[in-house]
């Protein structure tokens, strides 16, 4: 099942995406057939199923078969706002430095070090709630502030169960589903300030969505094609068992005496093909389409005002 | 005037502190008064007051007045359960890297590095809203994650009003007071994960409060002393005049093309005497007592577990 929020009105709703790419308005259905739900209070976007846990997924499965044979509440994609599947997230989205091997590689080159030096540790920072945006969003170019602004395209993982010092055999557990972010990134500041929080924070550059698909429907989140282009132009293309580190072990570190808590958001890095490290180095800019591809997932696209 | 927010039965209160340390009970005594408030709904915690703007500040200052000459609702600090002043932020913690001279050069001299390298710009990083205790919590030690456990005194800013792209000339029109941040790191856990973050997020290694003492009460931010001990012994001294960077400097450079929201904490550094610092280097460890104090604000009381 793949879940997404959207808006309507002033509000905001919970949709599930048939496999045509039409969308159930579940938030409408929970109340059209709530025998089924035994007075449970309908959810308004992803966060809501995450909280009302397990019976609610099965009962969600029931409201999509139910309204796709109904032919209502279904509404077509085009058209439809989806936002960001948890537009307003509790915290900062985690987020994984070097992780791919050719990335971690290319990066090296760029900055003159050796090649084949790779972290021992995986490097987490956190990019601002100020930056989420959601699919089709238009991201200012901030030319005010970067001379090089540049995409990455990254599997993201929602946390459903909250956990301290979870083991990688138990990691899955913990998992909601995934989604695609793409963690837009002002080089240039992200080097003079030292810290990569400054150059990862500026507004809208965290488009995420535009789905979230559950972990049942993903039979390896550790083998999914991933993929980036420009204009048409193909930037980045891999798998996500190219990560130094896998979904597990990602979840273990960042839960080692740190509690992780339903609806936290993890960007898992980005494989290699990023506009720096090309040659020359190529920033975003006004007009630009990016889209950012996930096996599984789906398609998140951005505009660059 | 200095704001607390403390626990009251399940929910929170709203508390101003008087000149001799007593608590006065600013959510009930806005019921109480409720003729000087024209029907809005009660503060319940410090960010409640902010968002309630500058008419709300003056019927607070009102309440204070009444409520201590009443003696009523007028409580004893002692075994009032103070919380942080924003228990829950809905974001990360912001907090800035070296930012004080004598700090600099100690990490420099520790790391092996030039001493005299100081940064160019402010090194941004965050801390999990997981991190975030009250005045006199217990911490864990954490010592199945970190061999070093140190501690920070650092000068908290708290944002009262949005903006974006924040001048240092109107910087300070967008705080809305001041308050202590003990910035405790697994010294380790920083060095290892390469970015920051995961070092500084490890659970409850965030006190913050135990008041925030409002703008208008404070001279000068730049000019305040800051000093912490661990267990009696002096660790730390010095004055934020000592900062690289200002306070208005920190909210202009951070401010750029990232808006900051009311309620949005801001740690601005800290200054020379970390305990990875000395020689031999010195964790700390169960049982210390660790009381950072600012000038105008108070003392901060942590307790390691």
């Amino acid at each position: 099942m793949k879940l997404l929020t959207f808006a309507h009105d002033d509000a905001t709703r919970l949709g599930g995406m048939l496999a045509d790419g039409r969308v159930v308005d579940l938030t409408q259905a929970w109340t059209t057939y709530d025998h089924l739900l035994n007075g449970v209070q309908a959810p308004n976007e992803v966060f809501d199923a995450i909280c009302l846990g397990e019976p609610a997924l099965q009962a969600l499965t029931s409201l999509m078969e139910q309204s796709e044979k109904a032919g209502k509440p279904v509404l077509s994609a085009e058209g439809l706002s989806v936002l960001a599947p948890i537009p307003n997230p509790s915290k900062n989205i985690f987020c994984v430095g070097r992780n791919y091997r050719a990335h971690i590689v290319e990066g090296n080159l760029a900055r003159g070090r050796p090649a084949d030096e790779f972290p021992k540790a995986l490097e987490f920072f956190t990019k601002a709630p100020t930056t989420v945006v959601g699919h089709q969003a238009q991201v200012s170019r901030h030319a005010k502030h970067t001379n090089m602004l540049d995409y990455e395209v990254e599997l993201g993982i929602v946390i459903g169960k909250a956990g301290r010092d979870i083991s990688p055999e138990n990691a899955l557990d913990h998992v909601f589903g995934y989604t695609i972010v793409n963690d837009i990134t002002a080089r240039d500041l992200q080097a003079l300030h030292g810290q990569w929080f400054k150059g990862k924070s500026l507004d809208g550059t965290c488009p995420i969505g535009p789905v979230v698909t559950l972990k049942a429907a993903i039979a390896n989140p550790n083998e999914l094609g991933l993929e980036l282009d420009v204009n048409g132009e193909s930037r980045q293309s891999a798998n996500t068992s190219d990560m130094l580190f896998d979904v597990p072990s990602i979840i273990a570190q960042l839960s080692a005496g740190m509690t992780l808590e339903p609806g936290d958001i993890i960007a898992t890095g980005t494989p290699s093909g990023v506009g720096f490290a090309l040659t020359p180095p190529r920033s975003l800019e006004p007009g630009d389409v990016i889209r950012a591809r996930i096996e599984s997932i789906g398609e998140l696209v951005t505009t660059i005002l």
